[in-house]
């Protein structure tokens, strides 16, 4: 009998985590069904208000109106939704534009995919195979316990090319061990990480220059509200261009505002290979056409003083409610604020009464965090107003202080 | 050592199908960036029109100005690109409508998703750990051969929860004796294959009838020009609703002429578990606000007597090009012609040739098919024009004659 459920168990996942989840279901807190208001608020389908402070658009870019009018443009102009042909062979005009326009202002050669899941799932096993690496040879791949399921998917996939380790969270001499053991070790990892918490950057960085390891980030969240040109964390973090052993992936569809991903590439690596082996790439499933003309507005926005403004709006915000709030990732300037609770009721119970009094918090729990460690996941943004704001602190104080 | 490459090798993916892939390059058959003149033909930066012989787009839904308009009015509406968040949590009122819709239509509890290959990566799975079947065992998964790319991908996912088998294309008595030999098989295939050719649908439900098989189709090449509703071959094949041994899946952004893609479940199967943990649908990359608006749009066409008109014409296309021009799926009534070549340089030599005339063509080789057995692969739509489709097999017939 051969071993399974190695790197996923389908049976835990569903047995442990489906009764939180009908729970959150009967809280009225799945399966939202909303109107934008326009005036920073969400309408249920019963006219009832809610602030979403779930919402991973933390510039508020996806409501600009360059960004929508960028969209209507290319469909009045192009007029079609789809190409409906692998991008390998024919694509848009405005999606080579959009490209040259993040390869300027990122400083990395940037190829836009459908989606940051495609990415991961048209890289990860390109570099499994060795195909990614400078010297074409397979590395030992390690992923952060903490990786994104995205990238944990994608697992046994790799496993089919090459050995497949866990490493403990942001575990540097658990790498460092690996590094003198192994000629080629590559490292799977956000850069911030969806629930709180950065990546060890530099102290990577400083492997990468010891031993030659391999940095996969992806930076879904860090993208555009972090660095000059909205690079993101790792990215902002490296001197000059990208190099070899490094490949930097992220969404477009968070704080830039629009949809799909896009990925980093240095000037040495193989861009073609990407584009013809990388799984999703190559199928006939391209950027929808409106999201292109909106990525591209949202892109010209990032090369101007707003893009400055709308990223300090947000760390202010940010700042405030670590002022009012503790919590463990207080002081870490990203959006991402996770309220520890532990049972998984008691935090589906405090999102359900965070809604009653008009925000929408996620109540996160296993298979999304372990076991009876569940908790509140709010996320802030540059367009909550400071009322709002205010009012959010005030309640989440009230639900969480002892003794009520 | 363990056993690797039991599910791919890119190795020889890279090693056998680059040279090719840098042919068509060098013949300028890769990367074409294009604008869409709006009068049938694409445009090159450089001027030069050609027409697209290779888009999914069959019924040229992708471009009828209710859809564009669909698209404009959403946004115009809610003023927002995306909701940046799960859409197990919040979403737009209009993707609900779209999936009701779509139920309705397609006699099918229908989950929209990001793209049929992210519905895939979800729900295989999930089929694989025995959570989608009726009685919830683990099933022995069954890939045919010739299943697309992003179902193939997910191959060694599923081979860590479950024995995971490649059958050969079509293969019914191999199926057969599986089913005699194991409790539950579930079975992977396309409804119409992506190279031509179909899936032998009513023989696999009288197998289903049997045996309890369980059938996953991605349909994605038949949803829309198939079927009164545009519900698909493999729906179209089924009397009465979708059972609970059935799951369909295709793509919205091919025949239906919009981005993402559509999942259609009996109305006893678990809508529940595959919005909650089915990978890539849970996640927070919901389809782009503005292909929801096209997409409701495209439903409603679908309602209404235009789209057996598109219909009726791309059937006619199609019977033109199968009397003038043999393949070996002439008079299969699907618009996927695949010309037998062979060499790979010779397909890209055609292909190169046919592009000088005016019509791209896909040069299709090796990993695409096997090794030595390239071709040109061309796809008929509704909206080429009778005289554009006489020249296309002018060139075609001129082009494959014997000595020239």
């Amino acid at each position: 009998m051969e071993l399974k459920n190695r790197y996923r168990n389908t049976e835990s996942m569903i047995g442990h985590g489906n009764p939180s989840f009908t729970a959150a279901k009967e809280a009225g807190l799945l399966d939202l069904s909303v109107h934008n208001t326009g005036h920073g608020s969400l309408s249920l389908t019963d006219g009832r208000e809610f602030i979403n402070t779930c919402s991973c658009s933390y510039l508020g870019l996806d409501s600009h109106p360059d960004v929508l009018q960028g969209a209507i443009d290319v469909l009045t102009r192009e007029k079609t939704m789809t190409m409906s042909i692998s991008r390998l062979r024919v694509r848009l005009a405005d999606l080579d534009a959009l490209e040259e326009e993040l390869t300027h202002l990122w400083r990395a050669k940037t190829v836009v995919t459908n989606s940051a899941s495609s990415a991961s799932a048209g890289l990860l096993p390109l570099i499994a195979s060795g195909h990614l690496l400078p010297d074409g040879q397979k590395p030992i791949l390690v992923f952060d316990k903490s990786a994104h399921f995205s990238m944990n998917l994608i697992k046994p996939i790799c496993a089919d090319e090459t050995q497949v380790v866990t490493a403990p969270h942001n575990d540097l001499n658990f790498l460092e061990d690996l590094c003198r053991k192994h000629a080629r070790v590559a490292y799977v990892a956000d850069g911030f990480y969806s629930m709180g918490g950065v990546a060890i950057v530099k102290d990577l960085f400083a492997l990468q220059d010891k031993y030659g390891l391999f940095l996969y980030f992806d930076d879904s969240h860090s993208l555009s509200i972090y660095g000059g040109a909205g690079e993101g964390y790792v990215r902002a973090t490296m001197a000059g261009e990208v190099n070899p052993r490094t490949i930097i992936i992220g969404s477009l569809g968070k704080g830039f505002g629009t949809a799909g991903g896009a990925i980093m590439l240095g000037p040495t690596q193989h861009a073609d290979l990407v584009g013809r082996f990388a799984g999703p790439l190559g199928w006939s499933q391209s950027l929808a056409i409106p999201a292109i003309g909106a990525s591209v507005a949202s892109a010209r926005l990032h090369g101007t003083p707003e893009l400055a403004a709308r990223q300090k709006a947000l760390r202010a915000n940010v700042r405030y409610f670590d002022e009012r709030v503790p919590t463990r990732t207080s002081g870490e300037d990203f959006p991402i604020k996770i309220i520890d609770v532990g049972p998984e009721a008691v935090a589906v119970e405090y999102s359900r009464k965070l809604m009653e009094r008009g925000f929408y918090s996620s109540a996160v729990f296993f298979p999304i965090v372990p076991k009876g460690r569940a908790g509140l996941r709010i996320m802030l943004r540059s367009n909550i107003s400071s009322e709002a704001l205010r009012r959010l602190c005030d309640v989440v104080l009230e639900l969480t202080s002892p003794g009520t």
